[in-house]
Formats: C-alpha cells, sequence, structure tokens
C-alpha cells in the first residue's frame, strides 16, 4: 500500500471515532452546543499533523502479526493509534497557550480560534478523556488493558516532567543561555518527546523488551526532536506548516547548545546579548552566527545525523529477536520514517 | 477522634506523598530545580482546602470495615483520599486560570504567583499525573485496581464535561441571560461537582449498589454545588477564604437562576443590563433584586437546604443495606458534613 493510501485508510477511522465520543454525549444529556463544540475540539486538533505515531501503532501491530490485518483487527489498531494522536493534541493544545505560539499545522492555534481563548485548557483535558474512554470501550475485555493503562499514565507523565524541565529551563521573559547545556537538552528531549513518540507507540510491555526496547527507542525519540529542532531554524516552512520561532522564545534547542559550545568568546556574547529577544534583528544575528564556519550548526547537524543512522541500525542488527520477542522490523520501520525527513 | 485531631492526622499523611513523588523525580535524574518546582506545585495547590472529599474516602473506608483501622490501612485510605484532593487541585488550578480568579483558599492563585503564569498549564496536568503514579505504587496489587482507575478516568471525563458546559453557557465577555435556565444549571452542577465529589469518594464500583448510591450522592452533590453558589454570594469571605465574583463573572449559578425564574419584567430588565458586568455598581444592583421580597434569593436558599436534607435523608433510610452492600452510615455521614456548612 503506497504511503498516501495507508494515510487515507487511517484517516477514514477517525470520523467514526468522533461519532462514539459524540453519541456518549448525547446520551447523557449534554445541551447540543456542547457536543458540537466537543466535536470541534476533536476534528480541529487531531487529524492535520503528520500521524506518524498513530500510523506506526498499525505498523507494529501489522510486523508484530507478520500479515495482514483484518478488518476488526486494523480498526482497533488504528484506534489505538488515534488515541497517541489525542495525547499529542492534548500536549499541543496546552504547549501552545504556554508558548504564545500563533499557528500549529498551517492553521491558527486552537486557544486562538475566536471565541475559545482559555476555555482550550478544558478542551486539552477533553482531549485527554477521550483516550481513557476510548480504551474502556474497547480495550476492556483484553488481559492486556491495565498494562495499556499504565502505558498512557507513564507516558503522560513523563512527557510533562519533560515539558516542566523545559519550561523552567527556558522561560520565554529571562534568557539566560548558562543554564542551557547539551546534557539538559538531552533530558528534556528524551523525557517531552522519546516516550510518547517511540516508546509508546513501539507498545512495549514486557519487563525483559522493555529494557533493549528503550535502549534503541530513546536514541531514535531524541535523534527525532533533535531533527524537529534543526527543522525549526532550517526547514521549509511551507512544509513544516508553521514558523519556526525557536530563537525568539528563546528555546533550550539542539542549535543553539551546539552553538553556545562551539562559539568564541566574542560569538557568545551576541548570543548572550540577541538569542530569545523578540525582534527579527536579534534572530538574524544568531543566525549568523548558526552559520559561521566554526560553529555552522547545519554542517554539524548533517554529521549528527549520519552518525545517529548509523549507531541505531546498529543497535537493531543486535537485537536476538528469539531471545526478546521483539522484532527488528518494527524498529526499522521507524527508523525509515524518521531519516532525513523534511517535515 | 475530633474534627480537629481527624484533619491532622489526615494532613500528616501528605508530606509522605510529596517525599514520595519527588524521591521519583530525582531517581530519574531530573534537575534540582525541576524537583524543587515540583514540590512547591504540591504545596501550593493540594491541601490548604476543606478537604472534605479526601477525609470522606477515609471515614467511609472506617464505616466499611466497620472498626478502626490499622496504621497501614489508614495509609492507603488517606492516599487515595489525597488522590481526590490532588484532582481537585488539578480542576481548581486550571479553573482559576480560565475564570482568571485572583485568590484561592485565601492565597493568591497558584498562575498568579510570580513566575508562574502559563506554565501552571502544565503543573495541573503534573497533579493529575500525581495520581496515577501513586495509585500504581499502592494499589498495582489490588484486585479492584482497574476499578480504580477507571473510577479515576470516568469522574474525570465527566467533570471535564460539566465544566465544558458552564463555560460556554456562561462566558465572560458575553452576557445572554436567556441561556440560563435551572435545567441548564441542575446538568452542570451534577456534572461538575456531583461525581468527583461524592460519588468518588463513596467509591462505589459494584454495579447493583451503582444505581441505588447514585440516586443518593447525585442529589447530594447538587445541593452542596448549590450551597457552594449561595456562599459565592452570602458566605463571609473570611470564613470562605475567597472573594466571590459569580455576579461579576457572569456564571450561571443557583441564584441568578432563581432570580430569574421570579424576576418581575422590570427586574429582569435590571439583570439583563447588570448581571456579568465588571463594576461593583452593577454588582449591587443585582445583589438588590436577589433582597428583594418577589425574588428573596436567601429565603428560597434557606427553604432549598432544608427540602434537601429531608428528601435525601428519607432516601438514605429506605436503603436495603443487606441487599445493596451499601452502609447508610456512610451517605450519613457525607450529609452532615454538608448540612448547613458555613464555607
Amino acid at each position: 500500500m503506497t504511503t498516501a493510501s495507508r494515510r487515507e485508510r487511517f484517516l477514514s477511522i477517525f470520523p467514526q471515532i468522533v461519532d462514539e465520543l459524540t453519541a456518549y454525549l448525547q446520551k447523557e444529556g449534554m445541551p447540543k452546543d456542547a457536543v458540537e463544540w466537543y466535536q470541534r475540539v476533536l476534528d480541529h486538533n487531531t487529524p492535520g499533523g503528520k500521524l506518524n505515531r498513530g500510523m506506526s501503532v498499525v505498523d507494529t501491530v501489522e510486523i508484530l502479526k507478520g500479515s495482514d490485518l483484518t478488518d476488526e483487527e486494523y480498526f482497533k489498531a488504528a484506534l489505538l493509534g488515534w488515541c497517541i494522536e489525542l495525547l499529542q493534541a492534548y500536549f499541543l493544545v496546552a504547549d501552545d497557550m504556554m508558548d504564545q505560539s500563533i499557528t500549529r499545522r498551517g492553521q491558527p492555534c486552537w486557544y486562538r480560534v475566536p471565541g475559545v481563548g482559555n476555555i482550550a485548557i478544558n478542551d486539552a483535558f477533553l482531549l485527554e478523556g477521550a483516550i481513557y474512554f476510548l480504551l474502556k470501550k474497547h480495550f476492556r475485555q483484553e488481559k492486556y488493558y491495565v498494562d495499556l493503562l499504565e502505558l498512557f499514565h507513564d507516558v503522560t507523565f513523563q512527557t510533562e516532567l519533560g515539558q516542566l524541565i523545559d519550561l523552567i529551563t527556558a522561560p520565554e521573559d529571562s534568557v539566560d543561555l548558562s543554564k542551557f547545556s547539551l546534557e539538559k537538552h538531552h533530558l528534556i528531549v528524551v523525557y517531552k518527546t522519546a516516550f510518547y513518540s517511540f516508546y509508546l507507540p513501539a507498545g512495549v510491555t514486557d519487563e525483559a523488551a522493555y529494557k533493549e526496547a528503550l535502549n534503541i527507542l530513546l536514541p531514535l525519540g531524541e535523534y527525532f526532536q533533535v531533527q524537529d529542532d534543526y527543522l525549526d531554524c532550517y526547514g521549509d516552512e511551507k512544509v513544516i506548516g508553521k514558523i519556526g520561532t525557536d530563537i525568539l522564545d528563546n528555546k533550550c534547542s539542539w542549535n543553539v547548545n551546539v552553538a553556545l559550545q562551539n562559539a568564541t568568546p566574542e560569538q557568545r556574547q551576541v548570543l548572550d546579548e540577541n538569542y530569545g529577544r523578540k525582534d527579527s534583528t536579534s534572530e538574524q544575528k544568531v543566525k549568523e552566527i548558526f552559520a559561521s564556519p566554526n560553529v555552522d550548526v547545519a554542517g554539524r547537524f548533517a554529521r549528527y545525523e549520519q552518525d545517529s543512522y548509523d549507531k541505531i541500525i546498529k543497535m537493531i542488527e543486535r537485537v536476538d529477536e528469539g531471545k526478546t520477542g521483539l522484532k527488528k522490523q518494527v524498529f526499522v520501520s521507524f527508523l525509515e520514517k524518521v531519516y532525513k525527513r523534511s517535515k
């Protein structure tokens, strides 16, 4: 199946999920305007992204089964995938408010939609609430139901802890680059992204396989987030669907940490004076430092990308499928989705 | 045991809970400032309220056991009680942001504490996250573990749905009293308060007992929330710890719905012109209508309170303990905490 038709099939499940949720609200006697509101929250915030995390669940289930899924199996795998997309939506609605972002996926951030504002906080809660409603409805009878609930709880908590470090390390209104470091960046990235983007879709709950899988998935998640940081500054905004604002927003991003590590004292002073300032002249000065021959963020990224790929592919090759029950193909399929992506 | 010493014993468990959470963060390699931040989030937002919901769990467990709890039993019951207080904290941090409130429990709202601001959204998430961390740590081995998780999920979702109706029925910036009604107030109250305040502490998970318990707990929850609305306008702010702002904030409160139901066309016009306006002259005009002889919110509340008490006590008397496994004393203990409270 082509990537486009895989995506189309995955998307075709979403309206059914929305119907199940709105039908429940109606049954509970919610007023019509509340039901319609929830439908808008779900539609505006859940599809529209790359859907890599959600579709990876389907891929993983297919690889583990070793043959095509029945329609019912497909539906359940896709529903689980949509639960991860709902988790992502929950985080993004909140992140956009905390970062005061303007657009997301080529459309206005939800809190910026007229009439929404701070109600978006409760809407984020309701996106998370949908996950446990759906898991209860469709997975209650499975013997791994409680593992699934704990997986979502654990990953949610880890992601929020990563977000906390990010928020207090790089508050928008007080720039202090001495708080930054590649070590802290590593911690933020592993917690904020790696768990829910890779560990959750891989769905590893077996204790023995757990450590082995983490050894691969966490570096993969870190590599993914470093790409994200890189693309914020060097990606094509038409392809990504948003304008990068990491420099303006004082983000503890991979780019600035690499720059801090390699800057001369004079360049460091330029960074201190211009990073995280809300004007495009300052942003331009930071970008010039990034591009200078001794700092060369783009060149270092290209080397980082190749090194990461080589390191991860070697780790996958070493997996003992018989002993761990893991399938190499699951990891390869993840790595292929990430390598040299442009959005 | 006196109420004060019951409260003290319950409070004495909280530092241990905070320690468990911060120890986990340290073990995970979180930076010191992040661990300290989380400690502050927990301390500022979790104790300090009436703690009725949390202490009710201990009462319920005691009544169900029929004798004093061992130290270990007490700890587990209190921990469960603190999980409800954490859920309450999660909602309140968010509600205060959405309502743009100033104070809560006699101290500044968390988002108003210098340096916090919108980070409070993620802090609210982390208060919820603590619940599932604690349940996993202490209740994983119990056969009712999955019921407990579902109970928290269900109640959280119901409360968020109630909050949604409340937010879109009474947006702060557009007053339209024709959207209000006692029916809508009933719906908001049952969802927003009754479930997590009464159903959750009672911890009813048996299907048979479920319906019978709801028959009592939902009217009790509604009565509780009507009191809350009443006290917002007529309570002593020194006793309650906050200044009532329901009239200024265009809240769909019991008071205004009773007034709308009983106002003359002239009084209705005064309400339309002055309710939900951000000045104290308008607020005063609304209060005058509330106090007028034909509307008489205070008198109607006194009758409502007596009627509710009589109705609920009769329902409790009719419970068949043998058939349902419910204990009347659980409900009586709840009702006694609520009846004629001043905060």
